[in-house]
């Protein structure tokens, strides 16, 4: 099988970056994340670059210096008309050819390489710290659709904003999502400004109208990200049956939301601007590639449950079109960071397991139509939240003690309390994959610090 | 006035393009839209062109001929920098750089201009008929929004969907728009395939489940859309004193819509496959400074109504933010066009009048989070409707007899009758503006067929 689990993933494979060696780095050998950067001060010079241990290495570099020539699936034609080895073209090459790169790269840098260990020149030329460089959005994303796969977070969510119809009817039968905004979508570490926005007129306030200040209930979204390999013509679906091949690989999305916005936007034609203000992405994309041994089924409907259209349902996908991935979410206020005070975990789970589509189901739908997907598209998953209130995914769910009680605050170190986030406030998405006899697979940060409006 | 009329509309001034000088022409010396065009086999070779009567011009080979040289707000260092004179740039330039562009082109065009007509090397290099051209989409959308402005369609459609809840509360407050999908614009000319997708279960049918399949009640939607001018950056609103200076021109938009997939799939999050199959955009631009005779005022809101907030309030734009633009959607089945009968004009109106919000309260509110709307940008109005039911702006309005009622079919020649659109319709919208004293300026076309699912 062309996805099987290969020698890339060996355990005991080291590589000469020391740091990749460490038991709890994000990016051992195994791993291999695509990222764009900028190595220097020059904004406007972005490299695509793989990341090990504490470095990342510029992808054209290698290719220069020819140690990625004469790749099984890629011809010396297309290898010469790649002006830029980017990735927009790793994205829009067939499958083969990503497994190629990714069991190149590993060769290049196990332990026992010398091509790029020993050659001084080229590794000052093409690698960086981590710490030095300046991530960019793992892929220039034209398109972005948000999708809303979680069932508790629908059924939470929907029960505070429609009591009396919390999941609606279609929630079951349809991959429910929207369009976001591809132009505000923004890489790990940008500052994001308060939006303001217009909040509904105060409840029972007779003749009052709607306000328009700074948002006063802004929120985090902890999403999953999937980056479109290739692409579909206008009019031409992708089946579900070849959805999975259209996933080149995963990465970490904040959809923040400004929810006193929201509340009264919405109706009738969903959300907008308590959504575009920004979107923040994770500093790389884990690929499909290196994350084949955390494949699982997908989430067991309980009995009773439709069984999915035919458009929708795939045995294959029933059986591994689930990823098993640990997601958390940390926050230090302004007043911590002064204090010296680490981050603190406010919610970890596995509750990616238990989304209702899988984003195979999410991509077959979203073509179903003819609606064309393109390379480098970026389709997140909704917010992740499971049943448990340790895995909810937002504020907006984790301080909610129930209907009609008041919200219950996060309690923080140095006695601050949150509700919603404060200017000053950093929150910070990590996540990564485990399973015994298999090194951790880590999907790097995605954070962000909220500014004054 | 920055914006006042200049001698360009000049009703009296003609053009040796012998067709532009007939009164029927929807391109004028006066008018002066730009487009975007293959003009021979290569569908890869897109030039940005200028429409004239029936001809098409190149505006790259009149630059290297050196005919837009010293252009007044243009240095001579930017006009070496651009090595294509594009659509991009010119949407991105200060407006005093396309108002100078606008009068050069009026000048190269006048009669007694002899400096591009008398040269037939330049005129066989850089002029084709329309007729022999293949029109892209005027720009290469990047982002594309879509509004709800028309508070009678709003109103019409809300009763049909929530007869008890036609215009939601937050409808005089909120310009409703949400996001479009950027990748399935399509230029007109371009082949529709009926979209499939899911339906609802059937009414009263106990038990039984959504179905999946061609769409059944396939409609149009006659919207304005109106290209943006230059860039905010993120965080950075485009208050509503400046907003009219984001409108680079208008185009006609036809956001095609498959109704029994929307009514299912859009709560909570708004329509999205009901929507994103395809939407066709018109061949040309007409520029804002070709508009300026047609300003008008913006709708009156009835006694009673709220007045907009001060971030969507602005006098200049209440005085002069509406359009006056005659619009008309044209029908034509296959049977009538085997039969070689011409299109049957089903609506026609000046409904555009009447919408209830300006295009700069749009991009006011649509900035006002501290969203990036980028040159090139569409935001498209949401359906023209007017009160009257000849000024219904798509097909689900144009066959509603109220509520309760069967729809009424429209009647066409040759005993056809249509609800919605059937396969081998095609339908064409035309827009123009008219005012004494100046020449008709005409939008195009932007018409499309449906093919089977």
């Amino acid at each position: 099988m062309a996805n099987a689990i290969d020698h890339t993933h060996d355990p005991a494979l080291r590589s000469w970056v020391e740091s990749a060696n460490d038991a709890a780095t994000d990016f051992p050998i195994q791993n291999l994340p695509l990222c764009r950067y900028s190595p220097g001060d020059d904004p406007n010079l972005v490299l695509t670059g793989v990341l090990i241990g504490d470095r990342v290495f510029d992808l054209s570099g290698l290719r220069d210096a020819r140690l990625l020539d004469d790749l099984p699936g890629i011809s010396n034609q297309e290898q010469e008309d790649w002006v830029w080895w980017d990735f927009s073209w790793i994205v829009s090459c067939p499958a083969a050819a990503r497994r190629a790169l990714r069991a190149r790269l590993s060769e290049l840098f196990r332990e026992d390489n010398r091509s790029l260990r020993d050659n001084p020149h080229l590794l000052n030329a093409a690698m960086r710290y981590q710490r030095d460089v300046t991530f960019a959005a793992p892929t220039a994303i034209a398109n972005y659709t948000d999708f809303y796969a979680s069932i508790h977070h629908a059924s939470t969510v929907g029960a505070m904003f429609r009591p009396d119809n919390a999941l609606l009817p279609n929630y079951k039968h349809v991959p429910i999502g929207y369009h976001g905004r591809a132009s505000s979508i923004v890489p790990t570490g940008t500052a994001v400004k308060r939006p303001k926005g217009q909040q509904s007129p105060p409840d029972g306030e007779v003749g009052a109208g709607p306000t328009f200040g700074p948002c006063k209930l802004l929120d985090y979204e902890l999403e999953v990200g999937c980056i479109i390999a290739g692409d579909n013509a206008i009019g031409e679906p992708t089946p579900i049956s070849h959805a999975q091949d259209r996933i080149a690989g995963l990465c970490l999305v904040n959809d923040w939301s400004a929810r006193d916005v929201q509340k009264w936007e919405y109706q009738p034609l969903g959300p907008f601007l308590a959504k575009n203000f920004a979107t923040t992405v994770s500093s790389c994309v884990v690929t499909r590639e290196a994350l084949e041994p955390f494949r699982i089924p997908a989430y067991a409907r309980p009995q009773g449950d439709p069984r999915p259209l035919p458009y929708l349902f795939d045995e294959a996908d029933q059986a591994s079109g689930g990823f098993d991935i640990t997601l958390e979410v940390l926050l230090q206020t302004a007043s911590m960071a002064k204090a010296g005070t680490a981050p603190m975990t406010i919610s970890r789970s596995n509750a990616f397991r238990d989304m209702y589509w899988t984003f195979a189901q999410m991509i077959a739908h979203h073509t179903s139509n003819g609606c064309n997907l393109a390379a480098g598209d970026l389709i997140a998953s909704g917010t992740v939240s499971g049943l448990e209130p340790a895995s909810r995914g937002c504020l907006l769910e984790l301080t909610w003690d129930g209907p009609g009680k008041p919200r219950k605050p996060l309690q923080l170190p140095g006695g601050e309390t949150r509700t919603f986030l404060a200017d000053g406030d950093t929150v910070i998405f990590r996540a990564w994959c485990e399973r015994p006899g298999f090194r951790r697979i880590g999907f790097g940060e995605c954070r962000g610090t909220i500014v004054g409006a």
